[in-house]
Order: structure tokens, then sequence, then C-alpha cells
């Protein structure tokens, strides 16, 4: 879908402790490092629907289970992924893209990778029933 | 210690599933992003020691509960700090710097948020018997 990029990441098995790729700098969808937070989201619960208008979002799911909806107002496109270990990507979000994302399980974790740090006026926010989704 | 920062997280309370900090651009020990990746370690494992010799790590644990231990071989001093959602800081390590990290449980995560993308020519590894410690 235009506005978003679903790019596969490595896991690299080690006998200790396997580890997980997130993000270089030379891969495709950086845009600059402006901060890196991690959310989380209750099973069953929905955070949504968040517009960025000036952030480019790099999310990785590196614990549990988190279903993403995007949806591209100027297209009416819907585009719905599950990501975890089993389906480990990073999904690039560019400005003007409409998220809302949904826990599968308990003791999830996203991180976001921003390329600006966070400013509530870049962002816009409206209740999940806004745009309807059959969740 | 010389060449290590300790820098608290805040943790924001959401209804609907918390937000963790990890790291700004304008941040103390903020040094430039090469790349982001996930370590895990196994219950009672110990990975180290591991000396960077050009990468300045930040690392936040996300999930469990994992102990670092840093030896300083200029001044011989060791630094230990065991970090989860209970002590929740960012700890930043300088190039020159030898660590060694154990996990206290199982399913933990550490995020490393290195100024340099991995480049296994500018670490060091020995084994963790070389550098005496009790852990």
């Amino acid at each position: 879908m235009d506005g978003v990029i679903l790019t596969p990441l490595k896991q690299i098995s080690n006998p200790k402790g396997d580890v997980f790729h997130a993000m270089k700098c030379t891969d495709t969808g950086f845009n600059g490092f402006g901060e890196a937070y991690f959310s989380s989201i209750n099973e069953g619960d929905i955070k949504g629907w968040k517009k960025h208008n000036a952030m480019t979002l790099n999310l990785v799911v590196i614990c549990g289970e988190i279903e993403f909806v995007i949806y591209n107002e100027n297209t009416e496109d819907f585009f719905e992924v599950i990501l975890s270990h089993e389906n480990y990507q990073r999904l690039t979000i560019f400005p003007g893209i409409w998220v809302a994302f949904r826990g599968l399980n308990d003791k999830n974790m996203l991180l976001n990778l921003a390329n600006l740090p966070h400013d509530p006026l870049e962002s816009e926010n409206i209740a999940i029933s806004e745009i309807y989704y059959e969740w």
C-alpha cells in the first residue's frame, strides 16, 4: 500500500539467547533518528486511530503479537498485518497515514523508531468508530 | 563509573497499555544512530566479555530482568546493575569498556541503540573466565 513498507527482519539464532534485527541507518524506510519508545497494548484493546503529519514510524513487535490496521484516506484503502516473532517484519508508516493497533495477547511490546522526537502537535487522534473497519 | 551513564527512563501509564521511553536524539549519551537491535539471554546464561572499540551502546531492558557487569580495564573498576521495568534505566556504555550480562529470567529482551551499524572488526570477545568476577 502507498505510504507503508513491510521489511522482513533477521532473527539470529544463538544458544544463549537469540538476536533480533530492528533497523540500520542504511535501511529502506530509515528517515533519521528522533526518538525510540515502546508501547504495549492489552489483549483485545485497540489504540487508534492516529495520524502523524510529520513523523515517519518504524515499528517492530519484539514481544507478543499485535494486529495493525492502516488506512490511507486518499485512496480509501485498508492494509492489515499481524506482527510477532512468527512474522518478524518492520512496519514503516509515512506521514499522512492513519493507524490503529490491537493486542492479540498480553505482554506484547512494540518499538517505534521515529524520525522525530514526540510532539503532540504533529499528530491527530480520532475515535476508533470514526473510520469503519470490521475488527 | 567512568565510561558508563545510567539514565532513569519514564514509564507512562495508560489504561490500554503503558508507554516506555527509550531514547531521544537530544538525550545525554546519544551519539548518533547506526543500528537498533535486540538480544535475549537465557536464564542463568552469560554473554560476554565483549569490548567495543568504536561503538557507543545504549541499552534498555524492555522485557524481563538482566544483570550487567561492566569492567573498566584502565581503572580496574567493576560496576554492576540489574535492569528491568522495576529499575527502568538506560545504560550507556562508551567504547573501550568491557561488558557481560546474565539472564535473570526467561523471556527477557534487551534493546541496543548503537551509534554505528554492527561491525565485527570493531569489537573484541574474550571468555568469561578471562576477567575474574564473582557472579
